[in-house]
């Protein structure tokens, strides 16, 4: 089975448990609307990639590793879009689940993928018990307090914080948990996985100002300026355009030099450099030095 | 260290891991300020109470066990009482967290709160790997989806169920998962032990509408029928304060009688007894049969 379609299947495989016997029928529609259908899955891709990189011995941890790790990913993003937060109406290009089933049911949305993104961990850890308590570490560590995704969303109710850091802290931890997850699934430590997970969140980050900048520049006149007006950084604005794809190559660099030692170093170290193209619109990708 | 003391040590332990190096102070504060001070702490007392029953053979899994079904009950509460469901100012005396810290710190203590639960279990269960996956999966089910926490609170938002039935399993579900998880902890098979929570977690209820009740005869001029117009059930409304007491002894009886074999069976048995006179205020409470 190719990778997405086993990363599709671990998710169904979970929202399936969490929509059975006894389930209230519009929560459980909240929360498959919430992971399906899915962006890029980028997140697990990378989990499952690291796992395949250390040998990929316990596919079944790998699997419920990489959902896990989606389905926190898409609870913070409900919970993002929240009123009380973002307010957000649209998200990947339909009505965001507020919208869609009120705000309790978002809240209860975000709560339940948290829930199963441990439940999914344990259930998959079932041939290798001494995995689990380092996946769950993992895991809770990139979404908990103090340094995960909660923590990150929580310095915005500090005064005087350098709130453009904590949102790209956000991005990062979750890929370095991903990272983290798919080796401690297949038996690898996960500390040394850290660095090469948070350089790619980094990347993608900024191939993601380079997005928004070159649609903003080729499109329906969006002013160039928003995202400096709506306070937020932009490795474009902070660099223009030629330092953000230099920046961009430096990560990816940075990301590769810190792969730790395991069995499938290079194959991942190609997989990395040719996905790092595809971040960018293609009359911007160059090949990755 | 009697039992209180090991519950406050697990929680203490627990939120200082929380908020630690780096961690966005305002969010750490709103955690230990819907944790601490407790109420009864009257689940993680049960699950002690069970992993005692089983040889408390792990403490530590028992205490992080019991921290786990706190830290639970404490994030259902602070999400319970926000805007978009109770809308309640004032929770143990003192201003909700929304009204306290807002509501965005509020959502976020709620989510940091369920993911520590995670993190404790897996930091508690080192000495026995193999005791991690029931234990996520007792928690998870109590809380999550088809059949936990937040399936019960989802069934609020759908059209013509009977809403009473609900808010009673969302209490039953976590003595259930209180007594299972302190048995897990102790390397027992935690199914056998769900009944004897739930019907705990159903007397705990019962008791709670005789305490009301008594309250409001007694005291400053509540209107009796208030259960009633808020279209809450109540046993007392239901059988009479006479059959309130009846069904409160049954269930107690009931859990009694569900307690499967095990080294402090007896002990276990006697300390029920006592506590659940305790349940009731001194005027009502009776010897149990």
């Amino acid at each position: 089975m190719d990778v997405a379609a086993r990363i599709e299947k671990a998710l169904e495989t979970a929202l399936d448990a969490a929509g059975g016997e006894g389930a209230p029928p519009r929560l459980a529609a909240a929360m498959r609307y919430a992971v399906f259908p899915g962006g890029a899955r980028i997140r697990p891709r990378l989990a499952l990639s690291v796992a395949r990189a250390c040998g990929d011995g316990d596919p079944a941890a790998a699997d419920a590793a990489a959902a896990a790790i989606e389905l926190l990913h898409c609870a913070s993003l409900v919970h993002d879009d929240l009123p009380c937060f973002d307010d957000a109406d649209f998200r990947r290009s339909k009505p965001t689940v507020h919208v869609a089933y009120g705000e309790p049911l978002a809240v209860l949305c975000g709560d339940a993928l948290i829930v199963l993104a441990f439940e999914t961990v344990a259930r998959g850890a079932t041939a290798n018990p001494a995995r689990l308590a380092p996946l769950v570490l993992t895991v809770a560590g990139a979404v908990g307090m103090p340094g995960g995704i909660a923590a990150g969303q929580a310095w915005e109710c500090e005064p005087m914080v350098d709130l453009a850091e904590y949102h790209r802290a956000k991005t990062g931890v979750l890929f370095a948990a991903a990272a983290m997850a798919g080796a401690a699934a297949a038996g690898h430590e996960p500390a040394p996985w850290r660095i090469f997970g948070a350089r790619l969140g980094e990347a993608f980050q900024v191939a993601d100002d380079i997005r928004d900048a070159a649609c903003t520049a080729a499109e329906i006149g969006k002013p160039v300026g928003q995202d400096a007006t709506l306070g937020r950084r932009s490795a474009v604005l902070d660099l223009g355009m030629a330092g953000a794809l230099d920046r961009l190559d430096r990560l990816i660099e940075e990301a590769l030099a810190a792969v730790p030692a395991c069995p499938g170093a290079a194959e991942l170290k190609a997989i990395v450099r040719k996905q790092a193209r595809g971040f960018l619109p293609k009359e911007l990708a160059r090949e990755a030095a």
